[in-house]
């Protein structure tokens, strides 16, 4: 009698497979990766600019840049004073494991404490393909309005934090905050947000004091001064 | 001895195909069409609400909304005085001809003179797929920042006309509408652009008198009353 074994095996696809050679990766290496994810102008580029200037001062700071098209973010992220690589996906609506791959063999990883890569601006694709990076970050932003959690829902699904940009123009927008949490709630229980403003600089220092813990607690380094 | 008889032919793609059937039926039926498209949050419902609004006293119109989830933005074209139709793309990052085919045929195309198709919010994707309308219609924001042509050339590219929203927040975000415009310019010159708030309904006058120029040089009618 042939006994069958039953043999479940998660079977992963090749963006995927990738995706953990990359987190192998930056893990050998000690470098803490955040991928960060929003709507076209929701303030991806700004964010980094004002993170690589806060942190670039206590740590090595790697942005990767993925755009359609041109260079601008990649420009921004190294006057900043971070090692930029700009990846132009050639019309590819999202950054997939291949890219970041490449993008990551040109950065010196052993100088590098903390790696952000900017994906495409687009609330839909980018949630679908893992790039190996430790956490998924979603930048939102008031004037895109209330209903976004309910009408992404995959994306605020995926993340493990959020940052809700432009707060200083909720005089000025209809934008229901209340409804917006909710929202954010439903889909991610306990979701932890930041409120900021990267014009006016409120919350920004609730956010790189975030990010600043887990890189320490990431590459094992205690802070040189404190922010 | 044989002749090659040099054959040129446009090898249409699928999608182009049955677009193609689309804009044919929409002939048929003398109903004017627009495909609206624009980042998650530009104000492309806002817009197609003020729009319905405005014209329904004197054409009916018809709307179809793409989502990848949620039937929000159909119940507000609703409200607004349109029939509407909602398609969930069940994920899709755009709508594309088949979807747009299954939602024409549970239209009244002999009840309707206008028909707009708002679009997946994406400033990518969408700008591949035509749907069969008659024209594509950008909306972009202005708390988008003033680089969206450089850098979501091909959706600049492929639009007939830019309606930019949000124009009262002008004073309290940093944007350069000079270079904002020369971009534009630059891709798509002499593009028709609209400047609006659906928020102070700054401009709209403008879009809808435009609007109804269309209606009514395609469908042979004239204006019942002034707008």
């Amino acid at each position: 009698m042939i006994k069958r074994v039953p043999v479940v095996e998660r079977i992963m696809s090749a963006n995927d497979q990738i995706a953990s050679e990359n987190h192998k990766l930056l893990n050998d290496f000690r470098v803490f990766s955040m991928n960060f994810m929003a709507s076209p102008g929701a303030g991806k580029t700004s964010l980094i600019e004002l993170t690589v200037k806060e942190l670039a001062n206590n740590w090595e700071l790697s942005v990767i840049d993925g755009d359609i098209a041109t260079s601008i973010d990649a420009d921004r992220a190294s006057a900043a004073g971070a090692q930029a690589i700009q990846v132009n996906t050639g019309g590819e609506c999202h950054l997939d494991a291949v890219m970041v791959r490449s993008a990551i063999q040109q950065i010196d990883l052993g100088l590098t404490d903390l790696l952000i890569v900017e994906n495409v601006g687009n609330l839909i694709c980018p949630a679908s393909f893992e790039l190996g990076t430790h956490i998924n970050v979603l930048i939102s932003s008031i004037p895109e309005g209330d209903d976004k959690p309910y009408k992404y829902p995959q994306m605020y699904q995926h993340i493990d934090a959020l940052v809700i940009n432009k707060i200083d123009l909720l005089p000025y927008v209809d934008f229901n905050l209340e409804y917006f949490l909710k929202g954010v709630e439903i889909l991610n229980p306990g979701l932890l947000n930041f409120q900021i403003s990267c014009r006016t600089k409120e919350g920004i220092k609730n956010w790189t004091r975030w990010v600043a813990e887990n890189v320490t607690s990431f590459t094992g380094e205690e802070l040189i001064t404190h922010l």
